[in-house]
């Protein structure tokens, strides 16, 4: 659906994080090297994608969004991967959500034709490169989020000074107090809304919040609260709809991170009666990879609250490999691998196999005693349990495979990743953006 | 010195962080612009350095050696910037300092000819990846560090099967108890350097260690520790030079991070008596950028110590400017930045002025109790002192000027910085490999 080639044809060069380049290779050849990470292959650290979880993963959430009858727009800024914008919309995705416009640019360069930026639009650089897009390329096309009347002036203006042929799409931000943006009440939201109606520049186009921040200590207090956002949501999209503010000819409602998104398919469904059809819009990013820690303990959750979910739950298919690098105390191994590799704004990177390259096939799984202590820039202190085999064994040379917590922060640190087989055979690659 | 038309040709596209292009520009074609970041012609976020402070924080470092008769090989991980590596090695670098051999590899490819890595190689691909360079390269030198025997086989059995013919220089990593790597006693350390000797593929170049991890909460102690693990390495190449173990016409001893470079220049200048020349060799990185925060701190009390630095101490060169894209409560304001932006692994950034596009001719100064709270991966929450004007006048789309803290974290996340003059008018730009 996207066109890649220009990924595919590239030329990766020596010095390519992940990979032990000893000249150019192109990108499109990578699986024809029958490397191998077990092998150790590639280079060290390494990130790997898990083809299997990543397909699985793809499919579940399309059976999820349609068996709760909602579109899924997967927020792009997770991955900023094109290939993996490619499987989420050949899998059926309404469109993609990104955070700002230079994200947005990425995406339309690939192909995607239709966006959300879930932030409002200040800089009017940045306006100005929006805008353009929607003059140079006529089936592209992006609905904005805003939450003050300055920032919606400034939008009207700048479509105005472009004069471009067809009005902006816009959706009105609701928040909630100690949250992060968003209008604080339903009735500043009514007045934006109402405000965006009128001008000729501009049309409302539905209601837009963001409930994946309410993750606190008490889970049974945040789904409440996460409830009555989005029922808040809901009055909203009602009162604009009964003085007709609505410019198109759906209402679109969108929230969904990947924490609660059961919840989002559940408000959604409501049988409120609405003037013109709703379309309840999921945003979800971290699905595609998930995690093992801190999206891992937020779906096993889910799973204790809902019978319905689609089979075999969603799989982590993101890992860090890295190897031994020293041994220096009987209980401390120093790894290949540093901030600048795993995420660390949640949890540290979470071990869980090692394999000694040559020897078994398969890597043995450690203890959940073994922890990743800290990280400097380029290294990680594996701490050992005091009593276990693992201080005599584990030898410098050794890989060390890491789950992560939190997707975002990982890709980020990855211009490219490995895709693998489930024996860790490469078989491809996606590249990221940032 | 080093080739950079590569970087200078190249057609930076629209979607690249901290542009707002909407066709490509060529990257040499930058300055010439015109743009300045007070006009909110950039992107926001957009990371800038301060032209003036890199030149300055350069010349510094350089006099700062001279006057200690070291040698410079600062550590290039920090920025992993060609542009940024040229002005070390122009201004007299002594060679580069890389953490692993993806980056030294991308390294050599603009030219770089002298390397130390400051880790244990011990992944195979990796090894042979390195040492195809100094087949390849006959100018190219590199300097390993090991503190295991296992990793020394690793190296002589590979310098060996690459049927190389010329040794390769090792630097014995001297560590400490609690530490990260490197041998944990000075014994086992001089026997780890007799079999470097004995191996016909390997030369004892010299010692090597790091003492930038001893900041704790007592800095009367951490320095205690860092003088007496600097006098060790210093009787280590002692121990080593009576059993006549080097193997080039002068020992290397290199230390130094940026905290404590002082006592490095100070201990290095002994007057030991040995048999061949000591080349003491600082690594320092983050001197380049400085910053607003975690080496601020630590440079000014360095100050406090020593009498005779350069005069002008370091100056912070690296900011980030975001814009404020929501005033959703009277005391805070959430800025377009977030983890993807800047560094959050020491401290948050640290806001220090204000403006607003196209009104004063200068900044702000912000209050010091503006704080940046906490970031996600897109958004930073800076809280205004409740007492402020600011609550009232901060307004949706002024520019927010951060510094800081740990420059390291922040280069990653950019490809791009924009270099700018003293009014932030947009000069060139440096792009990062990581």
């Amino acid at each position: 659906m996207l066109n890649l080639t220009s990924l595919n044809e590239q030329s990766l060069l020596p010095g390519t994080k992940g990979l032990a380049l000893t000249a150019p290779l192109l990108q499109k050849d990578l699986g024809a090297q029958a490397w191998n990470v077990l092998n150790a292959d590639t280079s060290f650290p390494v990130a790997v994608l898990k083809g299997s979880a990543l397909q699985h993963n793809l499919q579940w959430m399309k059976a999820f969004c349609a068996s709760r009858n909602i579109v899924l727009a997967p927020h792009g800024k997770t991955t900023m991967s094109p290939q993996l914008f490619d499987m989420q919309l050949r899998n059926g995705a309404w469109g993609m959500t990104l955070a700002n416009v230079n994200q947005m640019r990425v995406a339309q360069r690939f192909g995607v034709k239709r966006v959300i930026i879930a932030n409002q639009l200040v800089s009017k650089s940045d306006i100005h490169s929006a805008l353009s897009l929607l003059a140079e390329d006529p089936e592209f096309i992006f609905y904005a989020i805003c939450d003050s009347v300055v920032g919606v002036n400034m939008l009207a203006d700048a479509v105005r000074e472009a004069g471009l042929q067809r009005p902006l799409p816009l959706l009105v931000e609701l928040g909630f107090a100690g949250g992060r943006t968003g209008c604080r009440s339903r009735q500043e939201a009514l007045e934006l809304a109402r405000h965006i109606h009128r001008s000729p520049y501009l049309q409302l186009a539905g209601v837009e919040g963001y409930e994946g921040l309410l993750v606190g200590k008490n889970r049974e207090q945040d789904l409440m609260q996460v409830k009555s956002f989005l029922q808040d949501m809901l009055a909203l999209s009602q009162q604009a709809d009964r003085e007709q503010l609505f410019d198109l000819p759906e209402i679109l409602i969108s929230a969904g991170g990947s924490a609660y998104f059961d919840l989002v398919g559940e408000e959604f469904a409501s049988k409120m009666k609405l003037s013109l059809p709703l379309l309840p819009i999921l945003r979800s990013g971290c699905y595609v990879t998930h995690d093992h820690g801190f999206y891992h303990g937020l779906v096993e959750e889910m799973h204790g609250r809902v019978a319905d979910l689609p089979a075999g739950g969603l799989r982590p298919a993101l890992e860090v490999w890295s190897m031994v690098q020293s041994r220096p105390e009987n209980d401390l191994a120093i790894l290949t691998m540093g901030k600048r590799d795993a995420s660390y704004d949640i949890d540290m990177p979470l071990p869980f196999a090692t394999h000694r390259p040559g020897h078994a096939s398969a890597p043995f799984a450690l203890p959940a005693a073994c922890k990743i202590e800290k990280m400097n820039d380029q290294h990680a202190y594996l701490r050992l349990p005091k009593d276990s085999g693992l201080c005599q064994t584990l030898a410098v040379g050794d890989l060390i495979a890491c789950g992560i917590s939190h997707p975002c922060t990982t890709f980020d640190k990855w211009p490219l990743m490995l895709v693998v087989d489930d024996t860790y055979r490469v078989q491809s690659a996606i590249n990221t953006i940032f």
